[in-house]
This record gives C-alpha cells, structure tokens and sequence, in this order.
C-alpha cells in the first residue's frame, strides 16, 4: 500500500516511522505546507516530497495519511475521496459539526476507506479490555470510568484555536465511551473549572473538567480530565458490570520497583502520548493496510469522528447552561 | 466513659465490641426494642439491660452511643442531649432536613459532645490521605474521585425506608468528599440508573449513580455508586492535585499472591463495611472518649450529617430535575 | 485460663497485651528479674506481681508464658512442667542442643500442653500460605524462597550472646521451611558474611547469609538473611510448584499509594516484628488457649524449637567447614 | 553493517528480525546446515542464501552472527576471526573450557570485535537495574537474589546434549551475577534435585537448582532455577544494598487488571524467551553495531562466555562433590 503523508509535523513523523516500518505499506510521498519539512522526513525515509496537488493527481499512489494543520484536515479529506485515494485522516475531520457532516456527505458520494485517528482503540490494554468485554468478562457493562490526563497544558494560544477542552482533549474520550459502551449515548452532563492556568480561562476554556454519560439503557460513563499532571500522561479506564470490573492501567517503561527511604517506589506513567501510545500508532497503520486490503470498514470510521464531536458540543453546552442535555438537540 | 448502647442490633454489637475494647470506656448498659436482644448482648459483654428512659435518668451514665433505627435517631438524639450525655449518634440524624434541623437546634440548646457515626473518616487509609492532604502532599486539591460500591443490594422494601440510594449510601460519600475537598461545595450533577434489580426501580430508586460536585474555588469531585460489586466492598478514593495524586486503595485479607494458570492472583476485598471498616469503628470509640475528654469537637458532628443530608437532597433534585442544583437552593 | 508471665520486658508486655485481650484468658500474675517492672505492669493491666516461686506453688495458676531472659528458659521450662502448667515459652529453649534435649526430657516425664513462641506460624499471611499447600492450589511443593531481613543490627555486645546469626535470627526461617516443607530436612549448606558491621565480625558472627535446605524427596529451600534493611522488617516467602507459585508480601501501614515526583510510591514495609506480627502474637495466644482447653498440640511445640536448632546448627557448621551437612550428624 | 547470518533456526530467526529492523545494520546473507531454511529466510527478508566459505571469503561482509547448533560455534567464531569479521556469537562458545580457551586465543590472535549472545543484559529492565547500581541507588549492594525459570522443560534428549542445567539454563544467571555482582566470584555452592521429569534425571541432569555465589568483598548471591513454572517464564532479579532493593520484576503483554470471583487477577508473565527478550534481542544487534562502529568493547564478550563457563563447571562439581568450590580450583 503506497501511502504519501500529508503533514511532515510531530504527529506526521509518527505516522511516517509507523509507515516505513510496515511490511506491505510503503511511504510514497510527503508534502507538507513547510516545504523544507517535507524534503527533510522524506530524504530520512528514502521518499519524495511532492505537492499535495501531484499527490492526489498521481495514481500510483494508493492512500493519504492526512496529518496536517486541524483546519485543513476537511479539505484534503474531501479532496482524497474525490480522488478515489485511502484515507487516515488524523483526528479531528473538522472542530464544527457542519464542517464535519458536509466531509461525509462527500465520502459517502466517493466511498473509499477512510480511517479517522482515534489510536486509543489500537492500543494493546485499551484493546484487551474491549476484547474481554465483548467475551462477557463481567458480565453486563453497567458504568465505565475514564480518568484522562495530560502531562502539562498547552500554551494559551494553542487553546483558543484547538476549539476548547471538550473538542481537543475529552474528544479521544467520548471516542473510546462509545467504542466501549456499545451503544448509544443519549444525554451529557459537564462540570469545568480552570484551576491550572488562567490564561486559559480567559481564552474561555476550561482546564479541568468532569462529564457524566447516559445511554439508552442506562449506562453510566465518568470522563474526568486535567490538562496537568505532573507525573505524567494518566490514561485509565475502569469498566464495571455484573460480574467483575477491568482495569486498564498506566504503563511505564520498565516494572523496576525501589524499595527505601521514601518507600516502595514504581516508575512514574510514560510521559505523553508520543510513548503511550507508540505500538498504538504502529497498530492503527496495520489495521489500515488490513482494511484497505479487505476492503473492510477500519477500527474507527469518519462517522465516529461525528460522533465524538456531537458528545463534545453537548459537554459544552451542559457546562454553559447547566443542564443535562439530550443528544437528540444536538444536530 | 460509661457509654449506654441503644440498639443491639448488627452495628450496636459491632459499637459494643469497640467500646469493650477500649481501655478508658465501659459498656454501661443497653437497650433495644428487642429487650430479648438487649439482654444477650448485655450477658455477652458483663453489662445491663435497662430500658432507654432508665438509660437517661442515671446520672453514672457519661454517653449514649444511637445505634437503633434510623427513625428514632433524632428523638433520641434530644432525648440525650436534654439529659446532658454525650452522643455518639449513627447517621442519618434524620432522612429528612427539616427534622434533623430541629435536633440540631436541640443540641444549640443543650451543647454535649455529639459525634456522628460517619465512621470513614476514622478509617487509616483514608486518615492517611487526609492527613497527606493537610501537608500539601499534592499541592493544591484539584479533583476527587470517590468509588464506593456495595457488595450486594439491599432487598427492595429495605429502599423504600432507605431515603433513596443518595440518602442511605451515598451519604457517606458526600460526607468523605466535604471533608476531603475542605472548602463549601456550591452545585451537584446527579445521574442515576436502575440496572441490578428492577424491584429498586419500582420503588422509586436507582442502584447505580455518578455524581459530579463542585466547590466554591472550582475544585471537582465525582462520586460512583452501585449497590452491587460481586467482588466485595469496593471503596476507594483518588486525590489528584497540582503536585501529584493520592490513591487510598481497597484492602484485603491478607497480601499472599497466586500466580498460575489464571494469571496472578490477589485476593479479593474486603467484603463488606463490618470488615473493611473494623479498624474505623474502633478508632470512632477512640475519637469520641478522647473528644469528651478534651472537650473538644469530635472529628465528625452532628453539623456535618446536616451538610450531607443537603448534598443529597441536591443529588435527588438534579436527577429529577436534569439540571446543576445550586446549593443555595437547599434548606 | 489463667496464666502468669514471666518476663516483663518488651516481647513480656506484647505477651501482656495479648492474653488482657482473649476473652477467655486472664493474666493472673506477673514476675520479672527487676520486681519494678512487674509492679508496673501489673498495675497497668489489674493483674499482681509475684515471685516465680508463688506462681509454680499457685494451683489456680493454669499456665505460664516465658519470656524472660533465653538462659532462663530452660530452667523456668522444666519447673513449669514439673508443676504442671501448661507452658507458652518464648524461644528458644536454649542455645545449646544438650540442655533443648535435657528440657524435652522433662516434659516427656511431665506431660503439660507446651507450645513455643515461633510466632510466625501464626501470622495470618503465612497461615493462609501454608493453608493453600495443603489444598494443593500449587500442586507438588518443589522449592521455597525466604527472604527475612531485619531493619537494623544489634549492639554487637547482644550478637556475642545470642548464638550467633543461624541460631538467633534465622532460628525463625528455618521452622518456617520445617513447617511448610513438610518433610524432613536432609542438608544444609550455608554461606555467610560480615558486611555491616564489623563488630559483629569480631565477635565471631556475620550479619549477612544464605542457605539453602534440602529435603528427603529433593526440595529445595533458599533462606536469605540481613541483619539491615534500612526500609524495614521484610518478610517474604515464596512457594513455588509444579502447579503455580505463592507469595507473601511485606505488609504496610496502609496502602495509601502517592504517584508524583519520585514516581508511583507506596508505603515501606512496617517496621519490625512488633508492627509487622502484632496479629500473630494475639493469634498465638488463642491457639494455645484453644490447644490447652483441646488437650491438643499447639501449632509449634518444644520438639520444633530442638528441631529448628538442629538446623541452625547444621548451618553453622557448614559455613565453618565449607562443606553440605547432613543432618544425620547433628545430635 | 553487512552482517551475514549463520543458522536460520529459532533463534536466527530472532536475529534476522532484528538486523532487519536495525537503521544501520543489513542482512547480507544466509547460511545454515539445511539450505532451503536459510533460501526461505533469505526470500523472508530480502537477503542470500550462501554457504558459510562464501561468506567468510567475501569482503563486502562485515560480520557474521553465529547462530548455528552450539558444537560448531567455536570452529565458525575462529574462522570469522581469521577472516577479521566482527562477531556476534550465540552463547556458550563452547562446552567445555578447554575449547572455550582454543577459541579466546584465536580472537586473541585475530582482534577483531566479537560480542557474545547474553541476551539478558540488554534488557531494558536489568539494565536500568544496572544503571541505578551504578548510580549508588542503594549503596552498596550486598545481596543479589535471581530467580529464573522456564516454562517447560526441555525433552530429555536434549538436556543429555546441553551440557546440564549448569551450563545450559544457569549460565545466563552466573553472567547476570558477574555483571551485576561487579567483582570476583570466588566461591560457588550448589545443590539439585530432579523434580519434574524422571527422565532429566536418568540422564544425569538436575531440572531444579539452587547456587550461591561468595564474592571477594562477601557479596553474596542465590540463583533458584527450575525447569518448568507453569505459570510461564518466571525472570526476575532483586538486588539488595545497604540504601535500599531493586527489583526487577516478570512482565506480562498488558497490565490490565480483572477483578471478579477469583481474586485481583493480572495477566501471566510472557510466556518464554522469545517474548520477553524481545526489545533485548534488538538492543543486543544496536549494542553490536555501535561497538563495531565505535571500536569499543561490546557488552558481553567472549571472556564473559569464559567466566560463566568456569562457574557453571564450579557449581557441577559442588553438587556432585558436597563441598563449597573455589574458583581458584576452576581451570
């Protein structure tokens, strides 16, 4: 599968390393708005760097890995589909759901496998814990429990652009709380305060939040997110039902444990999500190629990105005003 | 410390055994609506049967330690108070804040140390992250996330005297995050669902709920129930703050580890508060001789089962109401 | 049961503790070398100071607990027995093998209810390991790994009179391998150093060792040893067999867990015996009450005090000789 | 780095990966006794299948990777050598010590870098275990305590062909000893059994070990092996010192806890060597090419295959002999 990398940035590299290291994908191209960045990765990876306008023009190539600036993504997206070409769109496809609907409008006029970039669903803990789910493992699914947090905020200017907590962060959350509850989310409740910096109050964030899901049958969901935790990158899930609970807990990079004045010491969380959820990037390319292959639907589709979105603007409307609000106002 | 028992039931034999085993205290006598009942437990411990009226009229007798049903608290509670014991009082004073306002301006009337049965704070693990709290272990509180599930729910006639899971359970819950977070709590979000036993929602309750709190700075706290963790007691409380985080963690038995064909294997909790809370109960008894010793205020008192009577009362409104209830609202 | 203690120092007042806290015991009477520390503690707990003599010529007196001085045991042991009391005694019986014989020759001819402080068969950890061997949970036994770590060294005027490291600390390791290898131990072989304090060199001992036990059938069984864990008492034991392995853990105050700067963080194991055995030493009590109201064996007995010495001396010699020692040559 | 690959088995299979997957190393070529595996591997990966005397005589290939059955790895490492090839060499290089010298003097001869296959210490844990002794982390270190255990044991005939549980399983615990110990071993005790598998015994073998190593400073250190933990690869080291322990502990694929009617369950350890040594075997061909590149020492070289050899030939002789083993008596 010949795939050109849109987007040569942080996460872009990423995907790039992920790319090369795949047996049956090959990394075809790179374009990127910097065009110094593009010849830089692609000189790395024995590729070519190319505008986007020869990407999509050129047929040998096979898919587009969109990882570019947040407000471009729609745009090559549509762009990929009408070209017939694969699609791994980074997360999200759009910050507004008008945005969002008018892409998949486009995809569904131009199907094509499409892949949105919600690498929690690849990674290994994350996936064992959905698989003994669907096994029955504790039975019925009753509430979930979703601690999520970054190791430092973002710079304040980040913040006013990346479309408030709900969209940029709590985003992967509602992603997996749907993934995991199977089935559909029916009101929102959200609480938000900034208590780390205030520079992102007055962008009118929030730096710390907590949101509570309901769905059709009752499940419950707690998602408690901070944009600051100095141990590092804190990503738990707790799922409980009628028989047991499961557990998916921080990693670390070795299980060395110390013993000594201050106690029993374990290694602190992995850093950020660059460590996290390294095999995570290199699963989500695998499932990728194997879709693309089999012409199957891959692990998370454009309609979850929909989705996620639909949750975040109902988690931000909740803390506005108040009230629990129902996902059927949410359009 | 001559302490009267009221009550003989399940948690009055575990109250006897406590006041048995400390050193400066003395089971001086017990009464039960059950005077059969009384008269078992006084053999079992060397003391007397008398009736309540007997119980306040002898002028030997320091304390009253309420441990009858929930709907003679209150008038017991005045009862004792006019009679100048010292009152260690099970919770609820009442289920209804009207009545437990009215005790409480008995009390005004007629100050004698009043302890309330809120038994958590006396547990060591969760003293000990209090105490971590205090020293500012993790800097600034930021969030609480407080896990509290039985292991079994009660039969469904025991719910309809209960006040409801937010009055009956989750009470103790709103009493560990008041005392935890330390500052006024203004709003509660409340979500609930009945998914154990249908007979709890035919009487009108749930058996599963989250609830977010805020407080007055931001601070926020989310508290997870269900009335049935087929593991055992599951009672947990994570302090996350700008300097770290704080995990009390479930207890067990013992630590021996098994690791074989199911993988490794510890055991399960604790099952049930007479187990998990043994230590605690026995500390209160501690904290309560010490206190009317010292003439000082109790580590919980009769203030604080009012406080967390209107957090519930809240929980109940925003579940019913579907919006954020301020506590201004609840008098 | 009536019992009178002989020793009033500090394992004496744990001892003191333990029987005012039975239901079914009662501590009759207390004598010690200084006649002032059997006052106090006999006014602490209401029980009266007597000298050795009355307590053997008092026929109300059902028992005795040695634990004065170690050159004393023996003698207090055989009077005890002559008197017909039943006897807790501290160990070890003696130092020497000759007067551990002399002593079980005695209580042959006099035939009393005699158990011996090896006070770790009644920790509830190690009690629930030795229970799971006997259900099988690992199948056949093979090997045993005991690590058991003091938290600081003696004085070494102590270490002089102790008899050395083998038969004064690891005394305990080698009864616990007795007790859970549940077979005869064949050899020993032994190695040890001086590496923390060099007085204990020059007084003949090390304070650092390692041995390992072999069995009639081929079970293996390492016990390492230090006079210093600067965290404090470890005290670990792993099973391991052809069908799983289980493990003790150290035990901690609480399991309070702080993750932050230095890392996830858990409290250091507790301190030493009195902290870490303090259920053991109340259990100990109960079994030998129970043992005597039976007229059962206790959990350990005199002949497991001569065995464990057996061992301890197999040990030395092998450390001396450098050669594997077979118990067959240790009379 | 051109490194051609002799033997196509299990284990060169491991290595083909890794070279494969290494930026600076290539797989030049393929040789093995059976010429379609090394063709099979060879299409695998994109490299040639030769004969050994091609590779040796072309010069284009900078290093060879011994990966054959252990009888010819003594004669491949001499003829490399001689062809001046840097050498990664699978242990032992020999069996017996005699040949094992043979083979040191050829190097000796023919300088060339030559590291030897101890996968272990290119562990990410043991070597953070490593780094933090060499930090000081625990002052100094006093005891080293390995468990290490198979999953299964090898059939019998093999284990006849191995050398012995000594110089087959434990070599790599003496080399993680040697490495970690940081000074001379200068005595060696070991006892055996055969617990598992009567026929390991009817060829002469033991299939359950226990050793303990004297350093020259008094360092002491235990190894307990066995030859089959059903519960899978059983690899863990605790390093004891007068600060505080280290220890290394088993990993498992995910940390994802289940909690139900059986207990805390976490995952079984990886299953053998090939999962768990997997990041090693990487860090093993990095460690190779950097030391080739920078014409430093390797992490392991062929003198440590000595060492472990002559300490493996210490403990078969104070098992069968009953007597503690000075290495000076170890030629």
């Amino acid at each position: 599968m010949k795939i050109a990398l849109i987007g040569a940035g942080r996460i872009g590299q990423v995907h790039a390393q992920a790319i090369a290291s795949h047996p049956e994908a090959s990394l075809a191209a790179i374009t990127d708005y910097h065009a110094s960045a593009a010849e830089a990765l692609a000189t790395q990876y024995g590729s070519q760097a190319l505008s986007a306008e020869a990407i999509f023009a050129d047929d040998t190539i096979d898919a587009v890995l969109i990882a570019s600036s947040t407000p471009t993504h729609a745009d090559y997206l549509e762009q990929a589909a009408r070209a017939g070409k694969a699609i791994l769109c980074e997360k999200p496809i759009a910050l507004d759901l008008a945005r969002t609907r008018d892409a998949l409008q486009v995809l569904a006029a131009h199907p094509v496998t499409c892949a949105l970039g919600f690498n929690r669903r690849h990674d290994p803990q994350f996936a064992a814990l959905k698989q003994a789910l669907v096994e029955g493992r504790i039975g019925d699914l009753e509430t979930l429990t979703i601690i999520s947090r970054d190791p430092t905020p973002p710079p304040a200017e980040y913040v006013g652009a990346s479309g408030g907590l709900f969209r940029d962060m709590t985003i992967h959350d509602f992603d997996m709380a749907r993934w995991l509850l199977d089935e559909p989310i029916t009101h929102v409740q959200a609480a938000g305060s900034c208590l780390i910096d205030p520079a992102i109050g007055k962008a009118g964030d929030v730096d710390t939040a907590m949101v509570i899901l309901t769905t059709a049958s009752g499940r419950l969901c707690h998602i408690g997110n901070s944009r600051r935790a100095c141990y590092g990158y804190d990503q738990r899930i707790e799922a409980f039902g009628s028989k047991g609970m499961l557990q998916a807990q921080n990693e670390s990079e070795t299980r060395l444990r110390f013993t000594g004045e201050p106690g029993q010491v374990e290694e602190k969380p992995k850093w950020f999500f660059l460590e996290r959820y390294a095999e995570a990037y290199s699963r989500e390319i695998g499932d990728f190629v194997e879709a693309w292959q089999a012409q199957r639907a891959p692990l998370a589709g454009a309609s979850d990105g929909l989705e996620a979105l639909r949750l975040a603007e109902a988690a931000e409307r909740s803390l506005k005003e108040g009230r629990r609000i129902s996902l059927d106002h949410i359009h």
